[in-house]
């Protein structure tokens, strides 16, 4: 994979208009749903993007999808591979049976065992290693290398990033007329392709990031005005342990006003709260924007303020909630 | 409250087609979710009529809405009174808010702190009493007798009845090729009302009761072809430990063909297994149905069966789950 740094390399809106095309016969167009309590209590007008209710239960299948998509029938026949421990990895093995590629997941041994039954059951070949990003990469690259397999990476790539943003485009194809727009960071394919799309859709919208303050990678870079990697991340938002990726920060350093960070106490709250009024699971990194609602400047905001916010997915494990 | 309790007393669909006209500006037009994953496993065609999506957290805020809708002006200056411990209680707060009546609800003393607080957020005011049937009727009858306000029983009564129906109306006029539909069994307002609406809008289609093992007095009264009363109950499906209502009995022995039993252990396995798949939260009750398509007649049809199931609620306290 060429990994573009620069800005000048960085995704355009055609791009994402090409992805939903190219996504349309095979992701969800998720519902935008409203809660008549939820707004009460928080004093906005806020509408949900249900990627909890994407294939594969996360925003992932869109870019996953995407870059399978875009391999060729030579390529596709080589298969593909990547390494997650997370909702990409069962968004690979989906889009790649969507394909008829076959799918490698390196995932660290002792990964989740949900995780690991959804790879297998969308068709996915499990490959274990070391707990490590070295190891993860190692193994990801010896399946190339022995395979032809080809890697598609979890965040860090341009076709992740165009898929990612087809969702921000169909949020505000349904409500045009939205203030703001919201979304999860974690390595920033999704918060990078909703930059994009919201700013080509709606060029005055504002943007924001909502961080767990226990990974706040994003939020430190956004204060220095340069990637800061992640040194450790402890948060029960699961998704969002990664470090922001190369391609990703300087998309999100242009596009956003502001990265938001939440506590984890707050986060399982408004994860509660939100599970009682709407009937939908959504998972800890879901919850993040919707905690941050709860904080400057979205609390002292007029209530006629329309926010979207996109919730990333609804993958939970049943027995270890985290209240 | 005049109770009748012959079949030539009971609901036309046009008081159906009546209820939803009247409740068309309050109650939410839920939706009508399917799942990939759920149909491969159960090897049917499967339309879950999504009540847990209802406003108040269940089907019950039709009934609810349209026997308050059915009051004169005078008579809602008095007031409307019921008692219930469970989703019927909010659903009429909600509804007589609507129409701008004062809710009174007689809850057994040690209710679930999480129902009474619903009851209270609609602007309900809760009476308490002590836990037994014969303290609940004599202490809404003496809300009744000291305040004139009036009596909206739990199931057994035609407008309830009524606005109940208009879920499956809902269901057939989104999926008219249906070849069976489903919904759980307590009281009956909810299955009665799906009786006379299904069998009205398309004659040949199949009806089925589901029914927990542990309240099993719609399933004894099938067998005997004559009502008995519930004994005891021991299930974990909150919602369906009453007996079946005088005016609701001989509409469901007349409408459904069969009623399907399902043990706690399978209740709460088809529950979570909804869960994980569609990331909608359902209460055991709802579960009742999604569990009897495992057992017979439902395992052994063909893959083309469309079955509709009305998912009853989603009202569960996220600290007391049953797994």
């Amino acid at each position: 994979m060429n990994q573009p740094n620069s800005v000048a390399d960085t995704i355009s809106i055609d791009q994402i208009y090409q992805a939903a095309v190219r996504i349309g016969g095979h992701a969800h167009r998720t519902p935008v749903v409203t809660n008549r309590t939820f707004n009460q209590l928080s004093g906005l007008q806020v509408f949900f993007k249900c990627e909890n209710l994407q294939r594969t239960g996360s925003f992932k299948f869109r870019g996953a999808c995407n870059a399978v998509a875009m391999l060729s029938a030579a390529q596709l026949t080589h298969g593909v591979v990547t390494h997650s421990s997370g909702n990409h990895a069962a968004a690979i093995a989906c889009a790649a049976r969507q394909f008829g590629a076959r799918a490698t997941v390196v995932m660290p041994a002792g990964s989740n065992a949900v995780k690991k039954a959804a790879v297998i059951r969308y068709g996915g070949k499990v490959v274990e290693c070391e707990n490590n990003e070295a190891a993860r990469i190692a193994t990801a690259d010896k399946v190339v290398r022995e395979t032809g397999a080809n890697l598609i990476p979890p965040f860090d790539d341009a076709r992740i990033i165009a898929g990612q943003g087809t969702a921000a485009l169909e949020l505000l194809d349904e409500v045009p007329d939205l203030d703001i727009v919201m979304a999860p960071v974690g390595g920033g394919g999704l918060i990078a392709g909703t930059c994009i799309a919201a700013r080509a859709q709606k060029p005055g919208i504002r943007i924001f990031a909502a961080e767990p303050e226990g990974a706040n990678d994003a939020w430190q870079s956004f204060q220095k005005q340069e990637r800061v990697p992640l040194q450790s991340a402890n948060t029960v938002a699961d998704g969002l342990r990664t470090s922001l990726g190369l391609l990703n920060w300087p998309i999100i350093q242009a596009g956003v006003e502001d990265i938001v960070t939440v506590s984890d106490v707050e986060i399982v709250a408004a994860m509660r709260q939100f599970w009682m009024l709407t009937k939908l699971i959504i998972e800890p990194s879901s919850a993040v924007p919707v905690a941050a609602l709860q904080k400057p400047p979205f609390d002292g905001m007029d209530q006629s303020t329309k926010i979207g916010i996109i919730l990333s997915g609804g993958n939970v494990d049943p027995d270890h909630l985290p209240w």
